[in-house]
């Protein structure tokens, strides 16, 4: 079978930050406009009356080629005289905000003002930066993450940033969430005729996945896409490649490994991929999977991984549509 | 009689932005916190969702020791990545605002969200930089300054930054003027017992001065002050040392020298400081002058101007007073 027609069609992947972008990145460079990423919008927050949307940013800036590969996260070749200047004028430093990082939080802030919607906005900003796959906010009305911690209900950024996930996490709330809905741009993608698969990427479940799957509608819509759902395992080895993720499965009481993670997604996905490391473990699921490399160091991995994903979720929709195939 | 004496006691200066600055920096340092500025606030404008005050900030940068002595505004050691990021989205770049710059604007925006008056705002980042003179917005209330040009109604940042002051002045407004009040902080100033004199600094009598006397009360408690009120002309042969005001003034129908000015001042002040080069107008000026060096090119003769204006104004003072003293 041809890669071209493994890869036809029109995708969705949900992103977090990390591990989920490096995924988006690779599909995005397979799949170009045929790509949607449905991203979390629970750690946004506001900042010195700045609309911050950290995940957005961050797919937005990886996207573009524009991101500090260093870190994951923000912009490279930024500078810092704006923290510098604040830090002078006595105001709270405790979240960087990088000189060139401002302006697109600045132009999102006063386009919200102006009453433009978080899509739209975020439509322009990713044209304007020569991005061609779609970005797409999970919802355009507010939904915000607080980490009930044995330090008290923390936002998002407080937990993450201040504290440094140090305290630890009792339960993981979406204050808005139920009455926020999937915007129309995200219930077209999901509902395309030509949707070949969605992947969920590997971001963290609990923080960065859940916040997104908790909008009212969203799994309906993807599973009434009749599409193949495909999850990729962050745990690699009892760890997560970066962040929390781990920590906070031990914290929620779980095993911290791949079982848990899918069994956090049972009856959401068809599919789901771990790590070489873990292939030990595909005897304890029960559904399919696809065991691969799954740390994405290079932009080769990024599109290794994007392209046995695509391979894999066709293979899925290929036996639904009752093709009599054998997974490998 | 010793330079103590003539200037003891606690001082005003009226400045908008370039050469009442200048003044004021002069002033600072002789005077430090018996210094108060009461500072033009017609210019502010709000752009990308921020409250900028243009000339607050001018004075601000320049008696902290970080003004760009180059141009006179801004900051010195200045980057611009955050204009370049957004002219990369697309967004307006016909005003420049540098990177640390922002840290003054969004610090100061996200108080005003938060309700705290501009006045203590600025005393706050004052206090920040180390500045000991008092840095007064003429009123917390908005006044915009709104330029009647053959090209139409402009906004001051309009007229002076987008079109360079290049369309024709027809008459100059003062929009929300009516309903807005001197600060206590400013009518504390203008009240102290203890006030030696007032100062109306070089800066631009029509776009600059013109919206600090405007403000309902600021003229009445000027006077009741019983101070001397003394101002220094921006016109130095016909031109202005910087910026329009001698095109304003022909535009205007007024002769661009100094007589003019001093007629526009009148009723208002008790002496007139002119430059050597215009000696041969004193005769003209019908109130007490005083003929100096009034180019500051230099912090000399930032001083020279400050200590000789302190002078001028002591003397005034005492032959108010009742003394028999000849002015020289």
């Amino acid at each position: 079978m041809s890669r071209q027609s493994q890869t036809a069609g029109s995708w969705v992947v949900l992103s977090g930050g990390s591990g989920g972008v490096k995924l988006a990145c690779g599909l995005a460079q397979l799949l170009g406009e045929r790509l949607s990423i449905i991203v979390n919008t629970g750690d946004d927050f506001t900042h010195l009356g700045l609309y911050i949307a950290p995940d957005i940013d961050t797919v937005l800036y990886a996207l573009a080629g524009l991101v500090n590969e260093e870190t994951g996260r923000g912009r490279r070749a930024e500078t810092w005289t704006f923290m510098g200047a604040l830090a002078q004028l006595g105001g709270p430093t405790w979240f960087k905000l990088g000189d060139g990082d401002l302006a697109t939080h600045l132009d999102r802030t006063w386009r919200l003002s102006a009453r433009e919607r978080l899509t739209l906005i975020g439509a322009q900003q990713a044209r304007a930066l020569g991005v061609t796959a779609r970005i797409l906010p999970m919802s355009d009305e507010p939904v915000r993450t607080v980490v009930e911690t044995d330090a008290g209900g923390l936002s998002f950024q407080e937990y993450f940033v201040r504290e440094q996930c140090r305290p630890m996490v009792r339960a993981i709330r979406f204050v808005g969430v139920g009455v926020a809905r999937p915007t129309r741009e995200v219930v077209e993608a999901l509902s395309a005729p030509d949707l070949a698969g969605i992947l969920v990427g590997p971001s963290n479940p609990w923080l960065s996945v859940a916040p997104i799957l908790a909008v009212p509608g969203m799994r309906e819509v993807m599973r009434a896409s009749g599409a193949p759902i495909v999850a990729i395992s962050p745990i690699i080895g009892g760890k997560a490649v970066k962040g929390p993720t781990a920590k906070i499965m031990v914290e929620l009481g779980l095993a911290p490994d791949s079982v848990a993670v899918a069994q956090h997604y049972a009856g959401l996905i068809d599919g789901f991929v771990i790590d070489r490391a873990d292939q030990a473990l595909q005897k304890d699921l029960r559904l399919p999977v696809l065991v691969t490399n799954t740390l994405m160091r290079s932009l080769d991995d990024k599109l290794a991984l994007a392209q046995q994903c695509l391979a894999f979720c066709h293979r899925l929709g290929s036996r639904r549509a009752g093709a009599a195939r054998v997974l490998p």
